[in-house]
């Protein structure tokens, strides 16, 4: 197979962790005799240092006119404090979620065998949890209207959704529930906020296609709570843009470590590929960054194309790692001295 | 003392864990000399059956007319999964929240000695604990205009905030902090929400005037993730609304059971006591509702009038009866036997 994948590293860790995903996507082309062609663009606080536009024009062009692209992290802590900043290295990753349509975000969340003694929670809560948690991307509190009154006392969000941009995410939720354990859980807080009863009308009433998946609702309060006392009882989580950030944060303490979390974001026309861990600017450049979820990322990539067996054995190849504890300190109690590329050089070797 | 209390029993379990509550402070009175008058209203759904208005007129004349309220706990299924209800259990509580202006809800969280087996947390995570969560209550998307398009089809709800209404909330969050460990965490959206901005502005600016407390910023989705991979590192948490309901909800299963988690609603004029948990409609009756966060709020609202040898009291009757298993089912893991009743007379007679 032939294709184009951009690659946007962007800020801290993004760049030594992505770097290890091209080496694994690398290898399984040699392996598999596939033409994957790569090309890097900026993106993130790095593009606003360079070109001061967090998504410049020309990663904006690449990014359409390629198969698929692979971000690393973006954010940089010299704009987290500076609330009055009129350019934010985040803007261009919700510019780009939005431009591309990447209306899905789709987060699988299960407790590594290897790993089950790094959670912080106790092993018998976690053992056997396999999530798929689809947020939905682009719509909601994060690209609604924001106000601030002139004399700056008063700011405003507003937090819209439409039957539309429901029904396509949710589609794909059920859809996912079918080739899984046939449960959706709708999480929502449908006892006081008006998008919330929108989505719960609209699911219920998309469920009526998909007999042989269950659908259930939690409110996210409830879900918050749900998601550490039993995290075994989900399925297939699906929510809106807000709660789905914070649930599927919170559900990466189940695995052991965000460094292991992939994620991809679909549309219509397009598909990015991330791990959903941020930039970590602290450890930028000290070998110490966790590519699993990165590499992860490419082999939900490869899978979005078919390419099933490419995955497996990536996947696999992660697997390897762990159980040899070639890992980066995050999970490794052995070692410490396990670098972000040591790690990388293994899965291609295995590959 | 002369206090007149309102008691708000509300649904499900919330009028047989009420009663413990109620237990309490008459043993309190009796054993301090007190003279502690109660006066019972309806809210919520049954106020909804029996009057048609999930916040009778009655109701909030008699809260205002009282020191402190003794709030039970509201909801019911049969609302939850109709989202065209025009009227709703939930309106009841937000309008007395709004109404008496408690716009600080302040939910202490520990790790109690007794408990920790009981976490789904490791041991060495949550020993010692210690948090005190101030959620904004009056504000935020939870009273943002909500709107629903003439066809149906695009739900909205607005999240606004006013300097002022961060400022008094903030004020409250630092006084608390120099009375504990001097650290105060703001959690907010600052990279993706205007509101989130002026928060960080108004609360950095506030921080000025309390030098011996350390501020410090955590994005929510972070802050979901930190709770719970190291909840030791907080002390005061500050927070909006919406966060502050997702956030202390997950940071319940740090003590074992949400049924032990209290909370005062405090404004100028008015404060309110309630447990955090929910109507819990499938144990109604049952005899198996942990009594224990309503009597905790017994113990906050003694506290709130100065009434500190009065509050410790009850706090160590309540730590005797976690220490001899007189619990209900959640978290005994040795007797099953322990009803709701049997944990208030014990308390009771303890005092
Ligand atoms: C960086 C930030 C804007 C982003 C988000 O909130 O969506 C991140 O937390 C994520 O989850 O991908
Ligand atoms: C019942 C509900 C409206 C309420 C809230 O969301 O505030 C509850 O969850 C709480 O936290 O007190």
């Amino acid at each position: 197979m032939k294709l184009n994948i951009a690659v946007l590293p962007g800020d801290g860790i993004g760049p030594e962790v992505t770097n290890q995903a091209v080496k694994a996507l690398k290898a399984i082309a040699s392996e598999f005799n596939h033409d994957f062609k790569f090309t890097t663009a900026d993106v993130g606080a790095i593009a606003i240092d360079k070109h001061n536009d967090p998504l410049p024009e020309e990663t904006l062009d690449l990014c359409k006119s390629t198969d698929a692209i692979l971000f690393g992290a973006i954010g940089h802590p010299k704009y987290d404090n500076d609330p009055s900043a009129k350019v934010r290295p985040e803007q261009g990753l919700l510019k780009l979620r939005k431009e591309l349509g990447l209306y899905a975000n789709i987060r699988p969340v299960k407790a590594y065998q290897t790993l089950l003694d790094k959670s912080p929670l106790k092993k018998h809560i976690i053992e056997g949890t396999d999530i798929s948690i689809y947020r939905e991307l682009t719509g909601g509190i994060y690209f609604g209207e924001k106000q601030l009154s002139e004399d700056g006392n008063v700011a405003s969000d507003l937090c819209a959704y439409s039957k539309a941009e429901i029904e396509r995410i949710a589609h794909l939720a059920f859809q996912a529930a079918q080739n899984r354990s046939h449960k959706v859980t709708l999480v929502d807080k449908a006892n006081v906020l008006e998008t919330s009863r929108l989505w719960r009308k609209v699911v219920t009433e998309i469920a009526k296609q998909y007999k042989d998946v269950k659908l259930d609702f939690l409110f996210v309060d409830n879900a918050a709570m749900q998601m550490i006392l039993n995290p075994k009882q989900f399925d297939v989580i699906l929510t809106e843009n807000m709660f789905g950030d914070i649930i599927s944060d919170e559900a990466s303490v189940i695995g052991g470590s965000i460094g292991l979390l992939a994620s991809a974001s679909v549309g219509d026309k397009y598909a990015m590929f991330e791990p959903i861990h941020g930039s970590y600017p602290q450890a930028k450049g000290k070998g110490i960054a966790n590519p699993i979820a990165s590499i992860l990322s490419a082999a939900m990539l490869l899978e979005h194309f078919g390419l099933y067996n490419e995955a497996e054995l990536v996947n696999l190849a992660v697997e390897k790692s762990l159980k040899l504890n070639i890992s980066t300190p995050d999970i490794n109690a052995k070692y410490d001295n396990v670098t972000t590329g040591k790690v990388g050089e293994f899965i291609e070797d295995f590959i």
